[in-house]
C-alpha cells in the first residue's frame, strides 16, 4: 500500500464511427492466398481459378427412357429390332432406316439414332416393333454437352463451392481445385477472475464462457478453430507469450477481456507495443472497448470481456472480416426491417445492438426483445435470432416503429409446409 | 433376344400432391432419442431437457469497472482506503462508513459494500480517497444472479445450442447435456453407367457426382454422413446388399437413381419387398419418381437419378425430414415472396421448382433465372440461391410476376456495411 495505483484518466485512441472502423478493418485485410485442396475438402469454399470443362457434359448422347432407339426422320412405323444396348457399355450398333435397337435409361444412343420411343408408346412382337407414335427428332435424349461443353467456363472464380458445384467438379472428374482455404483462428480469454470452464470455482473465480462461446461461433460460420486456450493472466509476459504463439498457429487471433481502462487491461498496450493498433474505442453498445489491431499482417481482434460484448462484436466485426479473409463477397448478415412488438430503451450516445427474437408474419417481420439488454447477461442472448440496430443519435424506440436488424439466424414462422398443392 | 423384355407400363403408387407427400413423409418419422453429449459437441443440436441454473451467475457480487468499494449510504466523501481487491480471489475486507477498498474489474465486493465509484470520477492522496461523486446503491457493481438465479430454468427444452446457449452452460458448468443426436445418414447412388468419380471412363459411362453432392448437401446442413458408397450397380442383390449394410449403419439412407418405370428401375420394387413404400410418384418437377418407405424403423428416400432432381427433392422432403430427427421446429427454408425479372415457361401439369439467383433490394427480392431448366443440367443449380416455387394448375409466368420462393442461400446485395454512422 506504499505506492499508488491509478487508471489511466482517458483513452489514447479516438472513439470512432462503426462505419470509420469497419473501413480500417477491411482496408487492412485481404483474402489469404489460394491453395490446391482436394474437392471433398472444399465445400463451402471459395474457387480462385476459372474452371474450364476438360470434356463435354454428357460426354456421349444418352437415352432419358427405357424404349427403342431409331431415326426420327425414317417414317416406318414398324421396324425390326437389331440388337439392345445397355447403361455403362458402348456395344457396337448401329441403326438404319427400318430398324430399331431396344435400350435402357443412362444408355448411349447407337450410331445413327436420334431419338427414343418409350416402351409405353410402342408394341412389340417377334423381333419388330410397331410405334404407335412418330417420334421427334432428339426426342427422350440427352444431348452431348447438354449440361456443358468441352472449352466453356462451368465455374467462375469467386463462386462459394456448393453441392451442386462440388457435384458438377466431381462431374468432370476435376478433384483438385484452387480455393481460398478457410481461415485458421486462435482464441483465447483473459483474466484473473477467470478458471478453465471445467475446474472448480473458488470465490471470487468465474468460469471461462468466452473460449468456448466464440469457438462455437467461429464453427458456425465455416472458421476452423485451431486452439481455444486456457485463460490467460492479467500479466504482460504471460499475455505476450500466449499471443505471439497464437498468431505463429493462425491466421487471425481473437482475444476477449482486457481493452478497457483498468489497471489490469494490458491487451491495448501489447498490441501497440508488437503492432498497430487501428482501433481502440467504437461508438457502439456493446463493444465500445472494441480493440483491433494488425501484428505480422494478421489481424487481432480484441474483443470485450463480457460475453455479450464479445459475441456482439464478433458479429459485426469479426466475422464479417474473416469472410473477407476467406475470399466471399457477401459479408453482412441479412439486413431486414423490422416492427417493435414492444417499447425499447435506448441512449443516444452510441448505436446499440439489441438483442431480439424476431418473427415472420404475412406483414414482414416483428421484434421481441429478449428483457435486459445488460452487456453481462447472457441470457439476453439465449434464442436470439436478430440484433436490431438502434442508431446514435435516435432516442427510444415505440412500439411499432421500424429499426433494422441483422439476422443471426433463420426467423421463427407459424411452421407449416409453405406449398398448399 | 428369345424373350420379350417390357418396362411396366403405368406405376403401381398414386401421384401425390406435395402437400399430401409432406404429412406420409411427417407422420411416419420423429425425433431420435435424446442422448448424452459433452458439451463441446453439442452445437448446433437441439436441447432435449430443461436447463436449471444450480447457481447464481454471476455467483459473487462484482466491480464492473476499476475504482473503490464503498457503501452508497454512507454521506462521508473522504474515505480511509483499508485495502485493495483483485479479481481472482476474495480477500477477507469489508467496507465500513469512513472507509473504502480499491477494487479491480471483476473482482468481488467486499463485504458491506454496495457501490463502486470509478478512478476518474476520485482523487487519492496518503491512503485517502476523495471521492467527487456521491455513488448510487448497486453503481458500477455487477450482482448476484444478475444472469440468471439459482433454481431458474436457463434453457428450455427444444432450444437449438448455438453460441450463447453454449456458453451459458459453460459459464453454470453444465458440461454434459441432453440433445436430439444428428441422423446418420449413408448415400448411395445406383446406375450401370456409373463409375466412382476418380475412377477413368469408358464409353458409354458417367461419373457418379450424386453420392458426394448428397453429401456435401446433407453435411451443409449438419447431418452426419457415415457411409457415401461407391456406385451400387443395378442389380437386386447387390442393391439389397447395399441397403440392408446403409440402414445397420445409419439413421436413414438416401438412394439416387434407379426409381423410375425402366427395366432396370429397381429400388422401388426392393423396397416394397423389405418395407413400406408409403411415396411412389408426387407431382413436382424435377422430382415425380420421388420415392419414401419404411424399413426397419427407418426413412429410405428413393431420389431420382438425374442430379438436379436429386438435389431438388433432398431441399423438399430429406432437408425437412432430417430436421424433424434432429428436434427442430423451423423445418423449412425461408419462404418469400419474389418479382421475376424475366419471363418463365411452366406447364401447368406440376408444381415446378425452378432455380434462381435472388437478389434483394429496396422494393424487396427479384429472381433471375438460372437459364434452361432441364433436369438433366446441374449447372441450372450452379450459383442458385432459391428455387421459385410454380404452382400447379398456373401456365407460363410473365416478367414481373410475383411468385413464393424457397431461399437455399442468403439473397445476393449491393455490398456495403447496412450501417452508415
Amino acid at each position: 500500500m506504499t505506492t499508488v495505483k491509478r487508471a489511466k484518466r482517458s483513452s489514447d485512441y479516438p472513439m470512432l464511427s462503426i462505419r470509420e472502423a469497419w473501413l480500417r478493418v477491411s482496408s487492412a485485410l485481404e483474402p489469404l492466398p489460394p491453395v490446391r485442396k482436394p474437392l471433398v475438402g472444399a465445400a463451402g469454399l471459395v474457387l480462385a481459378e476459372d474452371i474450364i470443362a476438360k470434356d463435354s457434359m454428357p460426354p456421349f448422347a444418352a437415352a432419358s427412357m427405357d424404349g427403342y432407339a431409331v431415326i426420327s426422320s425414317d417414317p416406318s412405323l414398324e421396324k425390326s429390332i437389331t440388337g439392345e444396348q445397355d447403361a455403362g457399355v458402348k456395344l457396337d450398333l448401329s441403326v438404319e432406316p427400318g430398324t430399331a435397337v431396344r435400350i435402357m435409361t443412362g444408355a448411349p444412343l447407337p450410331t445413327g439414332a436420334d431419338a427414343v420411343v418409350p416402351f409405353e408408346e410402342t408394341g412389340e412382337n417377334e423381333g419388330v416393333v410397331h410405334l404407335k407414335v412418330i417420334p421427334k427428332p432428339g426426342g427422350n435424349v440427352r444431348p452431348v454437352g447438354l449440361d456443358m461443353a468441352a472449352g466453356e467456363t462451368v465455374l467462375p472464380k469467386g463462386l462459394v463451392l456448393g453441392p451442386a458445384e462440388i457435384g458438377l467438379l466431381a462431374a468432370l472428374g476435376q478433384f483438385q481445385v484452387w480455393v481460398h482455404p478457410r481461415p485458421r483462428i486462435s482464441i483465447m480469454s483473459t483474466g484473473n477472475e477467470l478458471v478453465a470452464a471445467d475446474e472448480t470455482l473458488r470465490p471470487g473465480q468465474i468460469r471461462d464462457s468466452n473460449s468456448l462461446t466464440l469457438s462455437v461461433a467461429a464453427a458456425a460460420c465455416g472458421f476452423e478453430v485451431t486452439a481455444a486456450s486456457c485463460p490467460v493472466r492479467d500479466d504482460s509476459g504471460k499475455l505476450e507469450l500466449a499471443l505471439v504463439e497464437a498468431l505463429n498457429n493462425s491466421d487471425a487471433v481473437i482475444t476477449s477481456g482486457g481493452v478497457s481502462m483498468g489497471k489490469l487491461d494490458l491487451v491495448k498496450p501489447l498490441l501497440a507495443k508488437l503492432g498497430e493498433v487501428l482501433i481502440g474505442r467504437v461508438a457502439m453498445k456493446p463493444g465500445r472497448p472494441f480493440t483491433f489491431a494488425m501484428l505480422q499482417g494478421k489481424p487481432v481482434f480484441g474483443l470485450p470481456g463480457f460475453p455479450v460484448s464479445s459475441l456482439v462484436c464478433f458479429e459485426q466485426f469479426v466475422r464479417p472480416a474473416l469472410r473477407l479473409m476467406s475470399g466471399l463477397n457477401l459479408l453482412w448478415r441479412p439486413c431486414v426491417e423490422v416492427s417493435l412488438a414492444e417499447n425499447l430503451r435506448h441512449d443516444p450516445d452510441r448505436t446499440e445492438f439489441q438483442r431480439a427474437v424476431v418473427k415472420a408474419d404475412h406483414d414482414g417481420f416483428i421484434a421481441y426483445s429478449t428483457g435486459s439488454q445488460s452487456s453481462g447477461r447472457l441470457k439476453s442472448l439465449v434464442g436470439a435470432n436478430a440484433l436490431l440496430i438502434l442508431p446514435i443519435g435516435t432516442g427510444d424506440a415505440p412500439v411499432g416503429s421500424r429499426v433494422k436488424a441483422f439476422l443471426i439466424d433463420q426467423p421463427e414462422t407459424e411452421e407449416e409446409l409453405p406449398i398448399s398443392h
